[in-house]
């Protein structure tokens, strides 16, 4: 355990887990406040067009849901990749860059961005723990 | 590895995320039973009000969502916290504060007890996981 | 850590939690493949029939979801289980049979194979996690 704790890339990958796992959880509020919000709107709407307030609860949901499938993997490949003793420098790069794209994700959901914005931070984050569990299965494969 | 299972505090976060794990997946048979249960009301209901039971199915729905979005963040910060170090007692206490707010939660969930019961257990839940993460950020941090 | 790196068995884990994670990575970009393609026919079907892709879209969500709430238990439980130091050939069964049922139960999603390879895949996913708890909790129970 102390031996752990005095390694400088688990304390980089305890930090950015942690970071990155409270903002996961801050969005909760978030979807609660835009849900009630759209519920007052709901009575307005409800004869109109039921359709276009189900699409913008999807997207509200759909943020949170789209955060937990790729923290979550960020968390578990992230930790396993710490272990497989990569460079100090290099990890530290995979691990801003994941944590970055993932609040570039949120506010530009949050604001609605124009699109590119969105897609391309999704796409950065997948390519960060793709490129992690590349040196994850090249280093450990063990089948 | 055997010097892992030699600590008492890595044996008491075993304990508490397994259990808190299985009673999430116990959830899942108990949202399809649900599930399947209103899709027989469903029939009935269908040309009378199909916003109740759109409600209803996302109650269910929510309530296994919302330990996936609770439990996660407890298993990954709690995991991290262990190898931090902190006092046995302490730790303990995190643990089953967490593990006891999540139970009391998912019984008001299914015994439709009055509000304050849910949202103060779910309350207790995210404070705990805050107290562990700072606790890791504090003695950690390394950005 | 470097000891960690040395041991059978936890290079046995990593390689088959990676795999998995990546599978369930990968259930993502079918999902929105599927939800696409779904508006198209959306718009014929408004008029006449919204309640069958609601049913169908759910199914597509349900998958992915599903792996979600199937994966992550095994990721944590199988971490914990993996440094109560069980036998390697055990450990390397459970792991195999897990990865593999998951497998079977997102291709029989895809190709909607007749209901009980979904089913009977699932429950092989969730006795396999059942299983290695069972040892976790024997071998740490520290409450």
């Amino acid at each position: 355990m102390a031996d752990l704790m005095s390694n400088d890339m688990f304390l980089a990958f305890s930090t950015y887990a942690t970071i990155v796992v409270l903002k996961m959880m801050f969005m909760a509020p978030l979807t609660g406040y835009f849900r009630i919000t759209g519920k007052e709107d709901r009575k307005k709407m409800l004869q109109t067009n039921p359709d276009v307030e189900r699409v913008r609860s999807d997207l509200n949901h759909t943020c949170h849901q789209n955060d937990l499938e790729n923290i979550v993997p960020f968390v578990v490949i992230g930790l396993l990749y710490a272990f497989t003793g990569p460079d100090l420098s290099t990890a530290l790069l995979h691990f801003r860059v994941f944590v970055g794209s993932r609040f570039i994700h949120t506010v530009s959901y949050l604001l609605a961005l124009p699109q590119p914005s969105r897609g391309l931070s999704w796409v950065v984050g997948i390519i960060t723990t793709f490129s992690m569990a590349y040196r994850v299965l090249t280093t450990t494969l063990f089948l």
